[in-house]
């Protein structure tokens, strides 16, 4: 898909290779933009009459209610549909005509489906643009997106840029698909450091590795995760299945805890590090994943980067329907209700 | 049904026979009133505050989305159930308790429910008005109308009116029921020629051919597709499940293709047709269906359909609601943003 | 859970425990000012920009119809879950982080769970306050809160207080938890008597016999229906399902026929007592429920029940998000349209 056109106005958003700085960094701008509003101060209309189409052919509740907050947040309204539900397609309807009729109900559509390759199929029937929510073992790019954006938001608060950066990426680099796109997005900026750890057999595929040093960045691979995060400005966890690891893996010794936990930062001396997974996390005792008792460090920002989230659907859809930072702006008003919580029990 | 009340503010709209000349175009009149809404110049705020409960107790994804844009597109709020998720009804409680509950959430109710007259019944105990979504081998009157809709402005955009038009229906005419509301709501029109073709066992019931000629058409039966759109302005289309043909029909060498392709057209010296088909259309190859070799061709509407569904159900809204032509435009204004797609990738 | 706070600005609602006399009658204050927008007079914008997460764990639609009305009556949005559709946590996600992430794309959630105990797991850890629509056999405050509600409006139209009033209260006594809560809650007034009728093995649970009479109100065991509601002001009725009666009691004379009828009221000269229930009933011919024969009754409160529904969710939205009795008057507008039903078929 090399020769998808840049993502912006009327464009369809469907893989991260549509970003260069220059809209990158504009995008980034809306969503540094909409921060009132995502911070519960204010609302906006300036999607006022615009109707998101949101079809998730397999359900992804977060990621559904995600973009769906993020249009309803922008003065717009939702249509949902969710599951297999097109009995049309089931009768023999090609995607052509399913997506062709579907696409005159809404301005945009936001489109998770199965099958890779079935959401660009999808928009090129489409009258409207199509943001990809993820095609199964395809894209998923506004998720790739939130965590550059998220990365980035955090090393500012350490008055840091993202260039010259040591990155961790540790767990599952093979299955992980949301590591690819990151990765490939990261690459955009200049002189990073990956230190990659995986299980045997979960290893980074080669031309990802590629593809980050072919933009002059280094790839350093790991035998620990003390090793991968120490000396590291951020740490990028993804969940290992413990049914994808080999055998001679599961009764080695060192995967009998978690994959990263407060001892093991602690030993590597990396107690502040910045902590991000895409989540969900997998919380059971014998899980092979981020343990929550990282969760009182102040480099945690696993959550910040699903309220990100919501900050970037809005730019994408922002840019999507031409509007600009200014246009926001101008709509923003003060609330006239307080949503702040006031409870004190556990 | 004959009995049924006249369509209008504050009716339920429950069958085509609720329609006479004088209250079909003005229905038509809103349709054409709501066009740059439609066509994405304008938003619309006439039923600010309105909510509508699209209730499907069966699912039919693209006629709910059509129903629930046409809402949202002037102003309204939407709640959606859909699925067999009634547990009250499942605990012995009757439709009219169901009906009356639910009808005191919302200002107007889409019902659609697998039981013939169902939803008539569900409407005897609304507080609110209920438009007929399907009701299984009923009625789908919202159908018949946006067909009659299409029909008409495809007609008057070559400056013909359906007064004494030929028209082509072709298919499944046992079985097909948008046909038989489709015939019944056209008779309302003058002097028109229905030049009917279907397989053997699948031909059109007597009752709407004598329906149309007691009210001055004439029904022609034709031995082939060839035949029946040679003439004809306009053919419509319904496909034929192979399950419901006869095993002699089945065998014979003239049903081993499409139902209607674009040499049948060519050999019938009717390239320039108006195309019409209720979609969903079957596009596997071995489908005795609308071939998609005729996408094309100048006088496809089967999309203008889909379309034109959106006007038709925002009219069906306005007319329940008691919103006029001039209350819509009062509160017409231009979009803030736009949703015109620039991608140029195949 | 008797330590939670007080209900208001900013809290979760988890429990009927959390109301005393003057919240509960600030909550009814509000209920009465939305009286213009429930009945269909006024539109209101006071809840604009602001969002709802509805998340039902395990399906009830009319609850959660009325909710998402509720909040869309007073201008704010909607989004959706239904179904354990969360497939994050089948991978092991924690409620914790569920409700984490959930909580960041609304300002308000409604949730309903089929565990005891798992809303409020969920409110502990959400970033925005949390209502809770039912948590198996936990509690369901908003039921209870608009069943006191709707007694009180059916008194005071017949110029009467709460206080001192007597309460018939048959059916299932056991199970129905919404009896349960409601006692406790009228609790709150003085002097009532509560004259309880149920199968055998079905009986009031003495700790809710208690909690009334060291309260000060008197709880009278009656041995027949007739006997309870003979004198009462008020009856409120629950669905017994038949599996739940011991044999010897389904044997017996008196449960052939319906729970309370016509005859039943006409015997004990009550046929103008408010007749109550939590809705739905089960109008088979063969259900030990409330016969729809008193449908007639002047005193037939049952659909004003759902009705006051609305009003009352909409007073707890209200209270939750910090909005007074002004603010809602000063939003409110004519509506432009009328869904006055005009239909007068059966």
């Amino acid at each position: 898909m090399n020769q998808l056109p840049l993502f912006g106005h009327g464009r369809h958003l469907l893989s991260t290779q549509q970003f260069n700085d220059e809209n990158l960094s504009d995008l980034f701008a809306l969503a540094d933009a909409v921060d009132p509003i995502a911070a519960g101060e204010a609302v906006c209309t300036v999607l006022d009459g615009a109707i998101l189409g949101s079809l998730f052919f397999e359900p992804s509740t977060r990621t559904r209610l995600s973009f769906e907050s993020a249009f309803l947040r922008l003065g717009g309204e939702v249509t949902t549909t969710t599951g297999f539900t097109f009995s049309s397609m089931a009768k023999g309807e090609s995607i052509h005509d399913t997506a062709r009729v579907v696409s005159g109900y809404s301005d945009v559509l936001v489109v998770r489906h199965p099958d890779e390759g079935s959401v660009q199929e999808f928009a090129n029937a489409s009258l409207v643009p199509v943001v990809n929510a993820g095609d199964g073992a395809g894209e998923h790019p506004s998720q790739a997106l939130l965590d550059v954006y998220t990365l980035s938001r955090e090393l500012k608060k350490r008055d840091l840029g993202v260039d010259s950066r040591t990155i961790a990426i540790i767990g599952d680099l093979k299955y992980g698909r949301t590591v690819h796109s990151l990765m490939k997005l990261l690459s955009l900026h200049k002189g990073l450091t990956f230190k990659v750890y995986s299980p045997s057999s979960l290893e980074l595929p080669e031309p990802i590795a590629e593809y980050a040093r072919a933009r002059g960045h280094e790839v350093v691979d790991c035998d620990s995760v003390i090793e991968a995060v120490s000396g590291s400005d951020v740490v990028y966890c993804t969940r290992v299945q413990r049914e994808r690891m080999t055998d001679e893996v599961k009764r080695g010794d060192k995967f009998r805890g978690r994959l990263l936990d407060k001892q093991m930062l602690r030993e590597a001396d990396a107690l502040d590090i910045i902590i991000m997974h895409p989540l969900p996390r997998d919380s059971r005792s014998a899980s092979f994943d981020l343990s929550d008792d990282v969760d009182d460090l102040p480099g945690l920002s696993i959550f910040r980067q699903t309220d990100n989230g919501l900050r970037i659907r809005m730019a994408i859809f922002l840019t999507v329907l031409g509007c600009s930072v200014d246009s926001v702006k101008a709509t923003l008003k003060q609330r006239p209700w307080h949503a702040k919580l006031d409870w004190d029990v556990k």
